[in-house]
């Protein structure tokens, strides 16, 4: 999906269908947004509103960053972890626009590596390195696809407050290409 | 919790904890609402920063009112659907403060009376009155609690659309007026 990566993600949304339509009408025509970030709990019809765009990103909570998102995501169905059905249903039944992306938290590089192999060149959005500790050795060899592509790896915090002091913006800006040169070494 | 209905509920969010901590501020502090609608997705870990905030609602997913709900909702996990491990979890391990409610749609009664057996005396918001279909009688005798209280029974779409006539607001005030007296019929 073209513009997937940026500053215009949206907050993570969903809601039933009706409600969705217009998150995304205001999500992606008002604002302007080329994605958005999804829960998965209602499940595709409710999501379809979402997915119609064909223009637009789709980036679908699978495992998160947070230290506690085992609670539920790690929960056993069929033999494996919720987080793993919910990459199965996007890459198997949701993306028929090619257009669904998946967030799987840097902290969990095997989960990483287990989303990758059932998605196959599907972008992950992964969060979680920097200030929540994830590796990025791991992060890039567990992320990447077969071409060494489609992991969007996110720092947030290590980025932005990599300084308190008057020197920000300079400190950011080192801070963002050290990370893209990390990243970079790995692929 | 005190003014867990209203007006003044928010959209559905859940994010990882320090963007919750923002969420919740811009919410409860900035809009002053008094409630908000949580996804279960990331855990208690995440959804602490709503929780810690005891003069606050916090409504949480069960079983939702959209027609695809079950996808991942009815998924067995441990021998039961996973809303209501859930619904288990919010009672016992989530709603230390006693500000929790949590959403099942009243399309599906059997998982109302389920829910409601689960949870005791905590409210349960209850969407799907009306243009989803819901049925009254059957949805009043599930969802409310011993003493036939605490189902926070919506409508909508049945209520602000009952008319597109110049006479809109005297048609809603008579389509909540019907649906309140329906409502405490079967109490």
């Amino acid at each position: 999906a073209k513009g997937l990566v940026g500053p215009h993600a949206k907050p993570k949304r969903a809601d039933i269908g009706s409600t969705n339509e217009g998150y995304a009408k205001f999500a992606f025509d008002w604002l302007g947004a080329d994605a958005i970030t999804l829960h998965p709990y209602l499940g595709k019809e409710a999501l379809k509103p979402f997915f119609d765009r064909k223009d637009k990103g789709c980036i679908i909570l699978c495992r998160t960053s947070n230290p506690g998102a085992g609670e539920l995501q790690d929960l056993e169905v069929e033999g494996k972890p919720l987080y793993q059905i919910v990459a199965e249903n996007a890459a198997k039944k949701w993306n028929t626009n090619n257009n669904c992306a998946l967030v799987v938290g840097a902290p969990y590089p095997t989960a990483l590596a287990i989303v990758r192999r059932i998605v196959g060149d599907m972008p992950i959005l992964i969060p979680g390195i920097g200030a929540q500790g994830g590796d990025v050795e791991k992060t890039v060899r567990s992320g990447v696809d077969k071409s060494g592509k489609n992991a969007i790896i996110n720092s947030s915090r290590g980025i932005i407050f990599a300084t308190n002091g008057a020197d920000f913006a300079q400190k950011a800006r080192e801070e963002a290409l050290k990370l893209k040169e990390e990243i970079n070494k790995f692929r």
